[in-house]
Formats: C-alpha cells, structure tokens, sequence
C-alpha cells in the first residue's frame, strides 16, 4: 500500500465494506436470475446436463456484476442487465470448457470442482461448450431489447470473441508457454483472453441503458483496463493462493511456464503494473463522475486490493 | 427407379443437365464470395490458417446454395442471400471440424484432404471451429439486413444450432455407436445433426425475400424434409461409394456402426425412405408453385437420384 502508483486507493476499509455488500448482492440477483432460467429450459438434451453443471459451478460472477454495474452507471436498471450478463457467463463458461480440454490447458479443477470433460467426457465438454455459445445468442436474440440494440451487442460479442478476440487469446496463452514473451506480447494475451470480455460487459451493459456512444466508450475503456489488472491479479494469486482459495489448481501457470506478468516482471512488478492497470481503468470514468461511476471506481480499487 | 414411392420423379435425364448448370453457377458464385471474403480479413491470428482451410476445402456448399435458391424463389436475388449462406457454411464448417475430433468421430479425412485436427493439431483445430461460430455472427451482423432480419436470422441460428439442434445432433450421433435404434430415433439424429440446418438455410433465404410466414414456412419444410433425404443419401453412399469419390472415409458409418437408415432398413429400404422425404420436400412447397419453386423440386429430385 506504499506503492506510489497505488496513491488515490484510499479508504479501502470502509469501501470494501460497501462494495463487498454491494457485490454480493448483485451475484445474488444473477444466480437467482440463473437458477430461474435453467429451470425454465425444456429439454431433453444429454448436453444439458454438462451444461447446467458448468454455469452453475458458481465462480465471482464478476462479469454478469459488471453488467449490471454498467447499465446502472448511466442510468439503466440491473435487471435489464440481466440477459446481457446472463449470455456473457454463458460464454465466458464456454471458453473454460474448451481451455480445461486436454488438448489445450488440461486442467481437472475448476471452481473446486471437477472440470467438465473430467465429470462427462471429452466429446460432451466439446460439444456442451459449443451448445453455450448458442444458448447465448438465443439469451440476446430473445431479451426484448429493440432489435438495433441486440444486434450491436451480437455484433460485440462477434468481434471480441472470436479470431482477433478471446479464441484467438486462448490459442496464444497456449502456445506461448514455455517461451519468454515481452511485457506487451503478454498484454496482448490478456487483452484477447480477458480484457475484451471485460470491455463487452461494459458494452453490453451501456448499450442497454444508453446510446451515448461517448459514456459507452468510457465504460469501455474501463473494463478493458480493468479486464487487465484482473488477469494480472489472477496470476498473482496463481502463485501467492493455494488450491483452497482459489477452487483450482493453484502454481499451475508456473509448472505450465505460462506467460504472465509475474514471470515477466516477477511479484511485486506484476502487483505494480495491476496498479496502473487499475489506475488507468479509474481514470476512463472520471469524466462521468457521480455516484453510479464511483461505485465501479471502488470495484476497481477492491479487486487490486486482494493483491496488495 | 421402379419405386413406387418414387412416382412423379420423372425427365430427371433432361431435368439433371439444367439443375447440373444452375448449381455450379451458384456454387461458383458462393466460391468467388468467398475468396473475396477470406481475402478482405485483416488478421494476425494464428487460428487463421486451419479456420482459412477447413473453409476453403470445397464440399459440395449445398447449403449457401440452398439459401440463396429459397431467397430467390421468394422473389430476392441471390446474391443478397450471400452472407447468410457464408455464415451458415461457416456453422456447418465448425461443426464437421469438431465432429472429426478424436474425441467424438476421429476421422481423419474429410473432403479429400486431411482433417482440421490432423493438419493444425487438436488445441488449433478446436479454437478454429469456436471461431468459425463467432465469424457466422459477424457476417450475420455486419450483413447490411435490417436489424430485424438479421436477429431473426441470428434467433434461428440459434435455435437450430444449440441445445436442440445440431450439437445435440452430433451428441446423440456419438452415443448412439453401437446401439440399435429405431428409425424414429434414427430420424431424430438425422433432423438434428443435418436437416435443421437445411431448414435454416431455407428460412434464411426466405426471410431476407419477404415477411409471408406461410410461404417461409413452406419453403422451412421443404429444407427440413431435403435435409431428411440428405443425410439418409449420404450414409447410402457411405455403403456403396469409395473414399475417392466421397472425399471422405468410406464404410465408416459400418466400421463404427453408426446409427443410420441403412442399418435399420437396409440398402433398398434406405433408399425408399430417402425417397419418401424426397416426396415430402418437394410437396411442401407445392402451392407456391411457380417458375421459381420447380428449381427446388428439380434439386430434390435430382440429389435422390443419385442414390437410386
């Protein structure tokens, strides 16, 4: 907490308070919201199961909260969100699904719980990953938000998910182990794997609230920014947690020789450049400061907290 | 060609030559589509490559074929119905390359040349299909098609591809090696895996022609019914065809004892089932019968006949 590009995250105990209630509840309303849908689902399928087992395995629901915490921001209601945050899990879930595959990361552990091609097989995590995608685009494509406003948020999710997007980030997290990447090859990575997921959320969640393509931009740059810090945190603890905590398999980037910014830049150079991720993501809503926009500055500065 | 359920297939000589010319020409005006298409991405990805390959490796494109004759049937052009041809062979694309995977039907050939996985490696080759899915949605929604076309587009897509539709098509594909089903339950797998698809893309096609419900309905039979045929078609050629002419490895639907009509009803009885959806496509669109819709018949007519 000395550090200097930390100066401005002040006040961290009464603010965790605030935000933590304040998440919690929201991650509530989402898992309701989740369960609710779930239910409603009408079907017979075998993936289903893989599938249900895989979004309701819990996780911080971070993304879902950040689009509701968007679409509040510049004056829309959480519950809009939900749809929104609710396609956005889905392919977040996905993206775990086929990363744990034996092919790619082949992890056994996620969310404390066995991964999905562990519980059910190759063949059905392939395809319930793919089935997620789908199930997404119906979420988005039968939310009743007018039908501009589904395609724009489709038309994201496109861009930020596909070749230039999150597959292409896995592919490059995959293929960059065991090789000693610079600091913005790495960045690179979290951007496509991480950030660009972040920045949808922010879309999403704007999009619905608002056609103020200057405050969506803001959002945007925000959760691009804090999309960033989060993976770095993420690394962080990879090394500083253990299994427990984190509800998987804890030193794994390390035994992988995954390219992180701890191996780049080691601990405590990683816990900086989470700083000034999450300084610069603070700074992308200072032009629309008022008691919505500070509620995500705080988000920002509780989650480079959990590092420091 | 003494089946009586194959009454009314007649001149199919004459009809053949004529529906042989207006399929090549619009094979090659999807092809060149594509080219220009694959040729305007600005990429660095990795991916890029295997997703670049499995698309361009050929196949017979049926189904962009298919959607632009239903768009023109209805009074479109078809060259409008282009993007939704290319997202929808962009969706059949994904779903042969994780088909062949080692973890579901591990084939290693596919239209003459070596499968997605066997060329690039399994990581590669999963992420490829993933992006292929997210490419679909981006041609869908940057089409220039109304918004509301587009998402009805994208709703369908959706539909037909998830939970129910074609993944659950390639699931129940898998788990069924081996086991004895009805023709019922063999149809079911037929519908989803293959005539969903076909079903889409005549929705597709129509959709962008017009808004009449009865006769996008009509032409939706009609795809679903040719679909039916299709597949029943092709496990027929994968019994009496070689690996040169199929491109792809012949009498293996035998050797993993697949779930197909001519396990249940035998080469004859295959073919009459074939047959029988061939009659059921081609009446489907029957009222609407004009100048444009005898393409369609002539189509069905001539894909059956290359099993009879």
């Amino acid at each position: 907490m000395n550090n200097p590009l930390l100066h401005g995250i002040a006040s961290l105990g009464r603010i965790g308070l605030d935000i933590c209630a304040l998440i919690t509840e929201k991650k509530r309303l989402f898992e309701d919201y989740l369960q609710d849908y779930l239910a409603g689902i009408n079907t017979t399928s075998g993936i289903f199961d893989a599938f249900s087992y895989s979004l309701s395995a819990g996780g911080k629901r971070i993304r879902p909260i950040l689009t509701m915490l968007a679409c509040e921001t510049l004056g829309g209601n959480a519950m809009q969100a939900l749809p929104a945050g609710l396609a956005i899990e889905m392919i977040h879930t996905f993206s775990l699904i086929h990363d744990d595959l034996p092919a790619l990361d082949n992890d056994s552990l996620r969310r404390g719980k066995p991964t999905c091609h562990t519980r059910f097989g190759e063949a059905t995590a392939i395809l319930a990953g793919d089935a997620l995608i789908f199930q997404a685009l119906t979420v988005i494509s039968s939310s009743g938000y007018p039908a501009e406003v589904e395609v724009d948020i489709l038309r994201v999710i496109a861009d930020v998910c596909g070749i230039d997007g999150l597959v292409q980030g896995e592919y490059l997290d995959v293929m960059a182990e065991g090789k000693d990447l610079t600091l913005k090859e790495i960045a690179d990575i979290y951007r496509k794997k991480t950030s660009r997921l972040f920045e949808l959320c922010m879309y999403s969640g704007a999009r619905i609230a608002t056609e103020d393509t200057q405050k969506i931009n803001s959002l945007m740059k925000y959760g691009a920014h804090l999309g960033l810090a989060f993976q770095a945190i993420d690394d962080i603890l990879d090394v500083t947690s253990t299994d427990g905590v984190l509800g998987k398999t804890s030193g794994k980037d390390l035994l992988q020789d995954k390219a992180t910014v701890v191996k780049a830049l080691g601990l405590e150079g990683a816990r900086l450049w989470a700083g000034e991720m999450t300084n610069i993501a603070t700074k992308s809503i200072a032009e629309i400061r008022d008691k919505r926009s500070t509620v995500l500055e705080e988000l920002a500065q509780w989650m480079v907290q959990r590092v420091m």
